[in-house]
């Protein structure tokens, strides 16, 4: 296999239009490639990233130095494979690891936009990753494929070009956002507001880092990935470091210690502004709600055939949200497979070491590309 | 019926030992009485209270100027009926309207407590309610009766004081506070102490109030008592007062608009330290654990019959933490009856309106009266 490529920045040539009726003047979109196009250049493989993901899909992380977030299933021997396919993974537009957004410096003044950059939408962010597309000049993918946030990228891209992907893979995710969805993401936000060096958006231009609102806003937003059961039997009511509990607020549980742990390390590695941009784009998702069209009328007319798979312990995005989009799906006669697979890690279940999953996105990707 | 009597404040005679090790100095307790002791001083039912909760159960909040917090259970007509029975409701050391808490003063410095306060536990809680039963001179109860962790001090007061109480009915409640639940409470932990205006506890000294990470520590709570589905049917995506979304960051969705309602609301009446030392007593419960012995071996020599009440939707302590409980009942050998309500309101059940929980009760109360 190819070594992954170093990041590539890319600024669009054209002006990228917005759902909000703002547009973004050639906007940088930062992405990574894995494998190599084949010269009929139908090898390719879109892959979105979810909340907190980025365009490191299988290379390290270069602030964490950790791997890529999806080496379980990115990778060679894996169901995704650089000596099979040309692999995408861009940063989404709102981002904070290249591609334009909230930390970007905004033409007009040089300073960071914070608050000024326009709120996006999933649509945009699929606006955006066409036209990479139509840069690379890869007019269609052997797959859009995505998990969580990921997913709705591949719903949105699918309804938007219908004839642009031969397969497309939606993985613990949802065709609209929930109210509790919503609630603990404004939970989120109102943390990193609350947070006096967030500084109403301007925190780069100030030095200042809203570090404890945005390590709080990670916690409550961790808790959702995980199952209860998952927690249970990963943590318990197991003490850390100790034989008693302390009579104090230290972290004497693991499972806060654990949490403390995920909320300080996120910090370093994301910009709280992107946070607040990201989730509102995900909250704003409705895919048919916008049109005020049921949800099978969008999907008429894809050429598309669809794997959508959930996860029996995901209470985020729980299996009662796949089937609704597999039930439109269906009766837009849209070539269909629908798996609930048993896990005990909930919605984080996507990104860990799930051998079944991998078995049916190998199955369904291998299927496809016998159909060529 | 007689109006509720204003309430009271005790301090009592003894000073309070603690698990913590500790001793509180002849604490304040406040608490408040609904009806009349009967000569035979048979009729009284204590009512324990939840995180939130207070003295207040059936009569107006002195701060918020709203109806007690239990009004649908407590009053004329109702299952518990000052008519019928002399009803006791005190706020739990470590609260902050009127009992003993971090807010009080410290009887060494004048000053109040803040974190010097000694962290409590649900049995320090229940040792001060019992003294205050012995200071009412009411040597066995007719019920003790609490949701949530009022119901965990209602299993630890029928452990701890096994011939204390005719009748035992826990809802909504658990035997010990499982990982998940303390992982919700540490961010909300986390959010009052990363507010600056906490100022390492010294606020009430310092003349300054963490309103914002109480808020963000309420609404994380406040999603956790309500299901998805309530949630879904009482908000779904609806806007508020609006007919698209803004593209910014105001409350677009009714479901944002009224978390942060509960978040403002409830920082006016109440005590961010408290809130600290309840979620961290609710935490160490673990009803068995402390002993090592098996959760059945701690019940047996109860006198007590037992209600326990589950309603489906409730997630923050589902239905199997009730059955655990009745399973260690059962085989100690208690009278006992387990109930699963159908609701779709979630943990939030038993404040509401809720028929079946009420028609249980009364029956369950009226047949531990028959048995007198």
């Amino acid at each position: 296999m190819s070594p992954p490529e170093p990041t590539r920045h890319l600024r669009l040539s054209k002006d990228l239009p917005l759902d909000c009726g703002r547009t973004l003047v050639r906007p940088r979109i930062a992405y990574e490639t894995l494998g190599t196009l084949a010269p009929d250049r139908g090898n390719a493989i879109l892959v979105f990233h979810a909340l907190t993901g980025d365009q490191y899909v299988a290379s390290s992380h270069p602030i964490t130095g950790r791997p890529g977030w999806w080496t379980k299933m990115v990778g060679p021997g894996r169901p995704i494979d650089p000596a099979r396919h040309y692999i995408i993974c861009a940063n989404v537009i709102g981002g904070c690891m290249g591609s334009e957004g909230p930390a970007s410096p905004n033409p007009a003044t040089g300073e960071p936009w914070a608050l000024d950059f326009p709120v996006i939408t999933i649509a945009d962010m699929v606006r955006a990753h066409a036209a990479l597309l139509d840069a690379l000049e890869i007019p269609r993918l052997l797959a859009a494929i995505g998990g969580s946030m990921g997913g709705m990228q591949a719903l949105q891209f699918a309804v938007d070009h219908p004839d642009r992907a031969r397969s497309v893979v939606a993985i613990a995710t949802t065709a609209r956002h929930s109210a509790q969805n919503i609630a603990f993401h404004e939970v989120g936000r109102q943390a990193i507001m609350a947070d006096p060096d967030w500084c109403r958006g301007r925190f780069l231009a100030e030095g200042r880092r809203p570090r404890n609102g945005l390590a709080v806003a990670r916690m409550a937003a961790h808790i959702t990935y995980l199952s209860e059961a998952g927690l249970t039997a990963r943590f318990g009511r197991r003490l850390q470091d100790r034989d008693t509990v302390s009579f104090g607020f230290d972290a004497d549980f693991q499972v806060e210690s654990y949490l403390r742990h995920q909320g300080m390390t996120f910090v370093d590695r994301f910009d709280a502004n992107s946070y607040l941009y990201i989730t509102r784009a995900m909250d704003y998702f409705d895919l048919a709600g916008a049109s005020g069209r049921p949800l099978a009328d969008l999907f008429r007319g894809t050429s598309a055939r669809f794997a959508i798979i959930s996860f029996d312990s995901d209470w985020l995005y729980p299996t009662a949200e796949s089937r609704r989009i597999v039930q439109a799906l269906v009766a837009a006669g849209a070539h269909t497979s629908f798996v609930e697979l048993s896990s005990p890690h909930g919605h984080d279940a996507f990104l860990l070491d799930t051998p079944e999953l991998n078995r049916v996105v190998d199955g369904f990707l291998r299927a496809t590309e016998a159909l060529a």
